[in-house]
């Protein structure tokens, strides 16, 4: 391949919201500070390599396609080597510092397993050096335990013993080389670790292996010197049936039970809490306040849809909610925004792929900007306060330090009487929040 | 009122699989040895007092539809002590000795909670008498924290602190009232402890005050010498947004979190649980594995519709799969089934109650037998052995012995090559399942 | 009751965006003209009597919550009345000129038919001597058949003969009442006329009952010489498990075998919409290419919650889309944009009440804002035009004419070969759409 | 390939519901006589080859699984030919006599439409020799018009007019292939007929396009003396977000708008039924009482899962309702049951591909025998008209005749006063159900 890959698009620019090129930032301006902390620094963007660069376009009644310029049909190191170094310009064109993989995306299988360690190896040196270059570092890695067969019926939790040892030797690796490239965090989606159908199913089992495996995780993890932050990325179905890591709440019992809470932070993603019955910003707020958020997939669901559509985020009062938790939460270092977001089927214009991350990029710092309004006005966060305040009090206070005793408590009512109760506001809320969009 | 309720209704006695008397046992034969246990023990039914006695029929679009012949419209405290004892008719002709109730629903409210408390103890010395005369005690008791307006934001999760005070009470009370009934366990359902809106909700500080709550029930139960099991009964909504116990795994992981595990069981509603994405059998899997199955509130709800119907059950694979879960769990008990199950708005014949719940009983001996014969055939059983036998192996064993280091593991992958992965074998698990029914 | 009864409510004006009263609008400037008609005139706002004056805040597991100054306890004819003077002072201090209604809304039962019209008609006289004064008019009226247990198995579509002749006789005086009054059209809201299980549901003979009664109201309305659009309202369940008439497609097809497709158009429900698996737009979309579209009852449900939740439409961009529907159709008149959406049931002052109506008509007057940049700039529109160019062409013409036969185009296909498909554009539509907003 | 494709796997025989053999009928006993019709005349049971035979496991995160010992891993005419003589085998040892398949199923494409068509000509002269040997004919055939990606936007539906008129060529030759074999119906099922966004979409053009294109399949069907029925087949979305055809309902709009009702009848799916939010019994009903029920695709879903799953139909219960509709259509030729199911992806052995197909025909074959003792009970049906009986009157007959004009009803409801409504029994309609399973 000679020359660009991507001749005709340009560095993509911020030009401000009145811009009409769809070439350009209209809200993201990397270097702009918003609440104490650039933009670039709120956000910290990655390109998921995946759906960038080995989405085919395959849907379930579909064959693929894309049929980008730069790919020449094989599965070979060149063509691995190529697709890096196209995923490299694409991210200075986009002006995007981080990149995230699975280590089957970058480089391809051999006959066995030792040829396809050499293969990742020989991308990965390409990756590094690339790196070098740029100043580009993955936000992060992770091993692909999903699509091989061998996994169908689980990698962690498959009942196969030998299945069980491949998902440990590839996620060695996987560590081993996010290490080696500087990788801030290393997830784990578990794809197959869950059931087609209990009748087959020994869910204790199962279980009990997948906490084994995340435990050696964490030992070599430290073996290695790696000290990325290990996030478990929940979604409650699809491929299977059930998902072990049904949402946030599911991940954090799990996690506590097998006492691996210290070690583990969560990655969420937004289609996948709304595919588990949830907002995208309860499954912040329950990571957040349970300490455990440590990386956001942004995208986005189709509300009438039940499977995992991967669409960039273009709802601002989704993307405001979403940056409000963010704020709340001090940021997401060392992790950041992940676009585990692919282009339409339908989309097979190279300039779609800018246009889409320009998008989702663009409706995030909107987002934040408008998060920015509203602690500025502080109104919203004032009707609140108020709403709470009645345990601001000594009473309160006597109830939060764990003392209210149900004796004490009443004898208190028996002296109150019958509690008068506000109004919860929620119309006058929804109108202070929609004013800053 | 004069006589007997249910003039027109005989004891429901056992007839047999091929009986067409709609007013029957057709499976469920109280005394019946099944697998080693009498089925009236494996199954502990239970009345619900708020459905069969108070349920009028209203929806969300309809005026009450039922005009029992024992109802004189007034909510006086005659009228409780006269549905109290139609009531206990009720439970000996349907062969039932268990009852659950809410304070709220047996005895009216008075102007005062002083006055409240007093009702509720006149209409409580009454159950007392009948029960002595019949036999008969609560499976559990629970306070009504959420019908009345001051819950609207919560109970123990009112932003209200003399509201989480009153619902303190009032727990302290219903605690008194189910001991001193010799009730067996106690029920929390969190109907309102959740939020309809993130937007005007500090939910860390909701969470927090409802595990104070809880902590404090646990406290007064001991203080009272109360020996019941503590059950968390989940729903993912309805009537919040979003209820704080949304399903088996969040509520063990509030539990875990705030140390209160060893405290509480979960009572699993078949209905809360399809609203939550999961099959019954799916929560009643999760509660088992965890130690954590303390009760069944017995209803099915509609694959179609989004709300909580409380049907009967009445699908005969769903209740196999149920009781598959409770022979697995060696019974119920303390625990047991409770129709949490209402007669349809549009069914308003007296027989239609005992129909319901025939229905409803029959459906889960049918299950149980069903179970028994997979067991004794032993296919399905033998199925799922096979599937994991290769963890019964001295490699299986270092790794649930937590030993299976990542680099152990590999070597030994180097060494075996690629896996051989059998058939998941999901049909023929159906087939045999089936088999059953 | 004496002086006014929103004392401390101002009439609402509008004041700009960057206006932070609550009381006041924001984007609706009634008078303004927008793509050629006046806001008010693509509008065309009405209240709701039943949501604003008769809900109280009851759930199926909750008692009210709402305790209005203006209200009295009693379901008296004073009280009616008093309630009628309150409506009309809301309005006027709303600055809507349209309300819509149920006969047993506004007016109380009586112990017979004969009485409960008369009542009815006292009312109507004070509504139509308050519509005097104030130059308001009905947008819609219908009968509410669905609340009395009467209703309880259907209205038109009873299984008993004598329920069907009542629900016709309810109809006759809403008809007459909505004429006297004024009304501009005529609302059938089918909440009853479904089924809740096909086991007991004769569904052929249901339908074609229905379709009778709404043949008998087309005729009775002309022989009164009403000449007020009628519409039906889809919905797809709730109370019903299926409702007759789903959504719009489904009441089409019901209106085109029954020959009634040019007396009826569509009322579609926002809620409703989303309930049956559309998006809002969709629906519109579909009612209006059929030439249907005739009322939008404007609210928004919550996509995580299977139930209607009826509430004021706050979000900008789906108030967007459901504008675009209505610009393209040309406005909505004789119908409007109803408010069927109620406070939330926490949401207890009576400012809230004004705060919700202002927000659900800022949401829209802002959708429609948008709607014109969106027009005036011309490239979304273009890149569909774009899209279907092809289509404008000789063997396109040919094609739209009914003449493409088989063997013409697959000649033509053995001539062109393989055709090039050109991008979606899903993601620069998007981030066109986005742009308005 | 020599010898049998299949020789582990006996002839499959009925042995009747004790057998332990997963290799015989429990349950379908093709030549037995139940409500006056041979079992094999009621199912008129259909292979599907996409399943069975290009069914590679594949799913959106998984590779294909399968590895049939018949596959040589290649696309060629020659492994076409093998597959084609396996299916046969198949189909004789499972003692189905009916098979429905895809153009691009049973031929691989060519550089050319000619050169395709070409190797379809080749497969279909073996398909008809195989057919002349067995007395196998095709239930019905079908063009595959969703995989391609010139598909992508559509087929009929395409913006591109060349793209529709590909569609239109590869119609007419599968009408010709499928009317050269004996079809006995035609399918369409629109994959590709919807849109993903309303935002690049002109809905109406497109559904003038669709029924242009249908009207033209029609006129080229006659053209060539092909009797065989013509089938739409809905199905809400997937891979659409909304496709044009979403139920029965929106199918029969879509019909009766076009003039095309006379042409068409419905393919009900069970599974598209409940992706749609109704029961497949719902479905089935809808089309069989607008004599559109014309042939069912026999599979179903996963309640809990958003997406087709194509899973063989195990459910006693869904069975039994299916069989209702089924036997009230009065049969469904020349229609009949076709197994759009497919194996798990984690089911490999060639056994369970004879597994599946057993399941599902067996569990229908139970429903039929379930359908035959509720008739010959005749409890049921006695409930339903019952319920009814007040429409058996005069005044009833006067409505159902068109000539209740609502003033001569609202007469008589003055004369009757309050109606009395009875119970809907839905309590008991489910016991005496539940009964015959």
């Amino acid at each position: 391949w000679e020359g660009e890959f991507f001749p005709g698009i340009p560095k993509i620019n911020y030009e401000g919201p009145t811009s009409k090129n769809p070439l350009a930032y209209k809200w993201y301006n990397a270097e702009e500070v918003i609440l104490g902390k650039k933009m670039k620094d709120w956000m910290r963007f990655s390109v998921a390599f995946w759906h960038t660069f080995r989405g085919t376009g395959a849907d379930p009644f579909g064959a693929p396609t894309k049929a980008w310029p730069w790919e020449d049909g094989t599965n070979s190191l060149a063509m691995a080597k190529r697709r890096m170094r196209a995923h490299f310009e694409f991210m200075e064109k986009l002006g995007v510092d981080k990149w995230c993989f699975h280590d089957r995306d970058i480089a391809p299988d051999g006959k066995t397993l030792e040829e396809t360690n050499a293969n990742l190896d020989e991308i990965v040196e390409l990756a590094k050096q690339l790196q070098g270059e740029t100043n580009i570092k993955p936000l992060w890695g992770t091993a692909q335990l999903f699509m091989h067969p061998r996994y169908m019926h689980g990698a962690a939790t498959s009942p196969e013993v030998k299945v069980y040892a491949y998902a440990a030797a590839q996620v060695k690796k996987a560590l081993e080389v996010t290490h080696y490239l500087g990788g801030e965090n290393y997830v784990f989606w578990g794809g197959r670790e869950g059931y087609q159908t209990l009748l087959n199913t020994d869910m204790k089992r199962e279980l009990d292996h997948l906490a084994t495996f995340l435990q050696a995780a964490v030992d070599y993890k430290k073996k290695i010197g790696f000290n990325g932050t290990l996030l478990i990325e929940p979604k409650p179905q699809e491929p299977t049936k059930h998902q072990y890591d049904w949402d946030v709440a599911t991940a954090f019992a799990f996690l506590q039970k097998y006492g691996l809470t210290g070690e583990f932070k969560i990655n969420v993603e937004c289609n996948h809490a709304t595919l588990s019955g949830h907002s995208c910003h309860h499954e912040l707020e329950t990571a957040r306040i349970n300490g455990l958020l440590g990386n956001i997939d942004a995208n986005t669901g189709d509300p009438q849809v039940g499977w995992d559509t991967d669409q960039f985020m273009t709802d601002i009062a989704e993307a405001t909610l979403v940056m409000s938790s963010v704020v709340k939460n001090g940021g997401l270092a060392p992790g950041g925004f992940n676009f585990d977001a692919k282009l339409r089927r339908e989309s097979t214009d190279v300039e779609d792929i800018f246009i889409a991350h320009i998008s989702g990029m663009d409706t995030l710092a909107r987002g934040l900007r408008n998060v920015a309004k509203l602690i500025e006005d502080g109104s919203l966060d004032e009707l609140v306060r108020k709403r709470y305040q009645s345990f601001d009090s000594e009473i309160g206070a006597l109830i939060e330090a764990g003392k209210g005793d149900f004796e004490t408590l009443e004898k208190k009512v028996l002296e109150w009487g019958e509690p008068t109760v506000p109004s919860g506001k929620q119309e006058l809320a929804e109108m202070l929040f929609q004013s800053a969009l």
